[in-house]
């Protein structure tokens, strides 16, 4: 068992071509014996994104602080504290702060990403 | 892609033994098409608590309202929001809410339970 603050987990740069004013924090990881799925928190400035892309794996998020949206590649869908995101495998998909604070958010994502 | 507050998912009591004034909402479940993992959050009243129980799979725990500790079956851990817990497989353990407030958990749990 462990407990944590998140904070006590360095916040890094995503250094993703597509990606602008975003850190994330390994809370939960493999190396701890996660062994089925990792989380994450992501730290997007005001005007930051993640890049808009897709993979074989899914999302499950949780909207912490601050507001934003959520790209489709078409439409954009607003969210803030209390929303929940759910990403299929496959869907094209882009979280950006719409807001004038910091947007936190967690992110899940499974080790079997096949 | 699906976008929704969590209170919009219906809180159902947990008529587990050993549960005391204790609610959960499945957030991202299999019939969503999360085949890896679940989102839940659980509200524990004041005085309320989990089972003390354990099982051969994870948890993977971020606490979002309230205070309350975790006990493995001999000392108690406190948290607060913003603290994160991960239950390793067959590790005994028990949430519990030791403030005046509800407490607030998101709790996931993998789908691979071998």
């Amino acid at each position: 068992m462990d407990v944590f603050h998140y904070d006590s987990v360095k916040a890094q740069n995503v250094e993703m071509e597509g990606a602008s004013k975003i850190k994330v924090r390994w809370l939960i990881t493999k190396e701890m014996g996660a062994k089925n799925f990792a989380m994450r928190i992501f730290e997007i400035e005001p005007d930051g994104h993640t890049p808009l892309h897709k993979h074989p794996w899914e999302h499950e998020v949780f909207v912490l602080e601050g507001e934003g949206e959520f790209f489709d590649g078409e439409k954009a869908t607003p969210f803030k504290f209390g929303d929940v995101v759910f990403v299929l495998p496959n869907e094209l998909h882009q979280f950006r702060n719409s807001g004038r604070v910091l947007l936190r958010i967690i992110c899940l994502i499974p080790y079997t990403k096949e």
